[in-house]
């Protein structure tokens, strides 16, 4: 029994990640929802703007200022790129413990010409990322004060490709191709985005890796690769498919030697053994996003194309669970010293 | 603290009656999920069947038979019409306590009549009825060892046409359009609900009052009217929409005499001012089945049509949550003597 | 072969209905399209805004002035409400024998006051009601040189319960409940409208009566009842489901006397026997929106629920062909002299 | 004017090919619909079986037999692996003149022992094969009297590859990753068919270069390679996205020099300059499956991603239209001798 339950403030709360974010602290046992706030929809009740968050429906959503949000022990930020850095900034002035979980990108990249690249502006600097399932993140994560979230793309893309390429079964040049649904977008309101054109329909976008997700990947796969991230090539392109949740990524890398498909299996089943999140299935079971939806699971297989000297590896996640919303709350846990699974689930809603 | 978790089987577990009842029962935490039985797919893992309980990935089914199924404090019955009659009586030989919540229809209508009218064979019986919703259900349901969990459709109908009729604001002459998610046709593979044929796709079916759901409808709401049952006429009509899940159920009959918005919208707020799962929108806001996904909970929203001389109201439910597996969840509680709430949400998943 | 084809201007050529108008017109065989014409995207090019229409892809939108549109022999208009009246005007006085076909609702309505209860504004006037298949309107179409096409709403419902109406077989007191894709939206960028809210869900709106095609319909209905439109209530609820085309309406009204399911369908089936596009599928065969996708088909279905006392007419209509794009060319067809039929089909795509 | 139709028979109009086919040639204004046969569907009505095919909706379906199909000019084959050789024997018996059009798979391959490896049965042949956009098939289709109809997925894939394998832009190394709306299934009722799992999933199938267009696509590019069949490596994976009709396919390859955007580019739009239905989009706008939904087109785009250093081309299809039906009436335009665009469109359906 806790003394008293974690109080937790939601800056961007009328938005995709910022209601994920509140839909799985609903159900976290140690925490208090404390500010919820807005930049356009400040002033508005939440059960108009996130009518599924029905205990929450009477809450006002408050500007997003350092006076609302101050005086919690989390913050949850679901912000516009630029804007996360300077808000924690201050909110550790006013109080040094204070911890800061951005959902957004700022903090991702460790290599600055990388972000200013992608991104286009100076980059903000690097947090602890919260990807624990990699080798070396959850130590960095346990008892940290600022987090950045992955991006959704890279979760699931990382995690896919991360035991093959640590364990030197492929060459370094990888390629992935991972379809999301639209959520990934945002709640941003734009013509290509409307349900009538996205019902039906199949697009790619972001082709020729100019993908903001990218660099991201190259950093977690590159960091694992004996030869250094330099020696990585990745080749991503984003789809868009006719869903509200989820993404399917199939990597592939070319062999670097003799390999079966049992012996990768092996490999990837050995190398997520003690994770409680990432689940390779048996062989002969692939993975589909709607296994995953709303949990934080990630789902994933491997097997060997001998015709083609390739590994192939294809995962599934809910892109704004275990992809944004999932990991943030997990990261809270470590953070503070919680079972790291507190709250979460790996059991999706289907059909 | 229990000393011991209730023990619980589940009859039908690879449908997706049986799937809800186990993604709840995973939530739930003072229940312990013992035998799966499955007919044609005895025999299998359910990890390949329903890979969204992951927990229960390695588990096997079993065969439905009474040995298998004894021995378990609750059996939640997902089974074709004609079965669960028999099996819940053999249950009982072997434990007289044991509590039998049936998914089906065999033990919903009273009357005889209509069901060999409706369902072409014997009537069966009639158990306790499980939406304790309505008026005077829900005492039968305390402490039952039987159950007879509501369909989809009149959950919803029923709910969101009970407080003008009990009130007399009505004429006994009501009209239902209900639009309806493809898992309320169960895991049947046929034709007509091939992916190919129902995105992009919206029909109706069981046009001019033959669907089953019909007498259902009319049993809840004829016992709310002032003229009894024999008064009552209802206009059915279910919609198969291209969506998985959720039921939006547009219901209206004439005004009995001078009403405003305002004042319907009071009665229905008072009547269910005390429901933890059925809940009034606020003057304006209209349900959608995205709102309630996953969830136990029931949007309910009433207006007055002055021209047309009628009252509207609109209703969502997630059919498989409390249209199915969430009721029968809460009628356990209720059997069992715990908070009717335990394990269930009113928290859906959205976008 | 005629000497010269009929030259044809689209104004707001980026938006569904304009889109629909081009793509009809792009086989039909005695048109020549013309200046394309937008608002904000005018100077963009239809290849990026319209993909679908690939042998226009090299055209670029102008903007939508007299100018542009003057010198064409027809010019439809597909234009926010209030700006077609003075538009028509001024082309007349160009060239008084254009034909101007207004997708738009300003001239629909014949009641000033139900116009301005529903439209917030004055009243332009009444022009030819583009549903030549309810009785008297084609003659009114044939050789005119304006054309008000009819709502997607008004023009499936009030086909479905035309014949029921006009017939005397039911009581005036109608109840309607159509489900529509989201097209029937427009591309306006709206939050609700997003893909992310849109799939897996289904929502009511405009409840109570209050949606503007409720007048339309009223119109259409109260000219055919032997007692007035005085004597006819309709109660109209759409609905918004996940699809991006198609119309689904549920149409029902209380018997005035005696009728079985086969005297409807006989009355049904006669009353359209001579109608092109308007197909009473045979007994027991319910329509769906799929199979009218594209086309210019209504597909109609009635039966008579004894126990409720009420006759129920299903419609389904492609609310961008038939129920926008597909009327306009079909009243462009009788303003010109052309056989009706003339570039219309009755075959839609599925699945 | 012609003086006499060509007549024109369907085996298998129930399924998705056959009632694609149906749907074009109802357009195409040289052909005369005659027999129309299916296996357990006969006997029915095609109203009922294809409701879309409205001016067909009379016609009833006969058995498959030699002597149904006989006496027709042209006869589409829809039919499962195996049946179509024997057929087309026995037809050519009775009319030496008569054109069949295999829209399965049983003529595709010229490698018998691929055929053996990927069905599993004797190799049958070899037939003319009908993707006349490839170097060399064309004039092999002119006045044929037996056509291979091509796969869905190798249709689109070979025409994104083929100009960069062609040109010696990649080395022989190519990645594929194609998703696919649900219709190139089939309708056959399989339980991960249903709707309900479809919707709101995505799923990737015959991973690791066991799906059956595998050895169809590698002999498609590598006919175009300078070191032949042998020297090309093909790594396909195909996924399920929820959509009835559409593929889209990301395609890439090592390059094989130095290459800029813009050269590729042009390699592109030279190679399919003087094609009617394969179109290389302006550069920056990338394919997507709405545009050709419908429609005989084929939407293609390409560029070099340099970090990478691969060429990635995406191509959209309709599944059913081009990479089917559209198909198969393009090649009897060719084998009767008439234009090959008649009764095609590149006209697709959106939204």
């Amino acid at each position: 029994m806790h003394m008293s339950r974690t109080r937790v403030a939601v800056a961007g709360a009328s938005g995709y990640a910022g209601g994920e974010v509140l839909r799985l602290l609903l159900g976290h046992p140690e925490v208090e929802i404390g500010a919820l706030t807005g930049a356009s929809n400040a002033g508005e009740r939440l059960g108009v703007l996130q009518p599924h968050l029905l205990p929450l429906a009477d809450r006002v959503l408050e500007p997003t200022t350092v006076d609302v949000l101050a005086g919690h022990d989390v913050v949850f930020l679901g912000l516009p790129h630029g804007q996360s850095g300077a808000l924690a900034e201050e909110l550790s002035q006013r109080d040094a413990d204070v911890v800061v979980i951005d959902c957004g990108a700022d903090f991702r990249l460790e290599d600055a010409a990388a972000w200013e690249q992608f991104y286009g502006s100076a980059h903000a600097g690097t947090w602890p990322y919260g990807l624990p399932e990699l080798p070396g993140n959850r130590d960095a994560l346990r008892g940290a004060r600022r987090v950045a979230v992955p991006g959704c793309y890279p979760t699931v893309s990382s995690l896919a490709l991360a035991p093959a390429v640590a364990a030197g079964l492929v060459q370094p040049d990888v390629v992935i191709v991972a379809a999301s649904g639209t959520s990934g977008a945002g709640k941003a309101v734009k013509p290509h985005l409307l349900g009538s054109e996205v019902m039906g329909n199949t697009s790619a976008y972001g082709v020729g890796g100019v993908h903001r997700h990218t660099p991201e990947i190259t950093q977690n796969l590159g960091r694992l690769h004996a030869d250094g991230p330099e020696a990585l090539k990745v080749s991503f392109t984003p789809l868009l498919v006719p869903m509200p949740r989820g993404i399917l990524a199939t990597c592939s890398a070319p062999l670097a030697g003799d390999l079966t498909a049992g012996e990768a299996h092996a490999v990837y089943t050995e190398a997520y053994a003690d994770e409680p999140f990432v689940h390779v299935l048996p062989a002969g079971v692939w993975p589909q996003t709607k296994a995953v939806l709303g949990s934080n699971a990630v789902h994933l297989q491997v097997t060997v194309d001998e015709a083609a000297g390739r590994l192939v590896a294809v995962g599934a996640v809910d892109n704004l669970a275990k992809g944004t919303a999932g990991a943030a709350v997990q990261c809270m846990n470590l953070a503070l010293g919680l079972p790291e699974s507190t709250g979460l689930s790996t059991v999706g809603m289907a059909p």
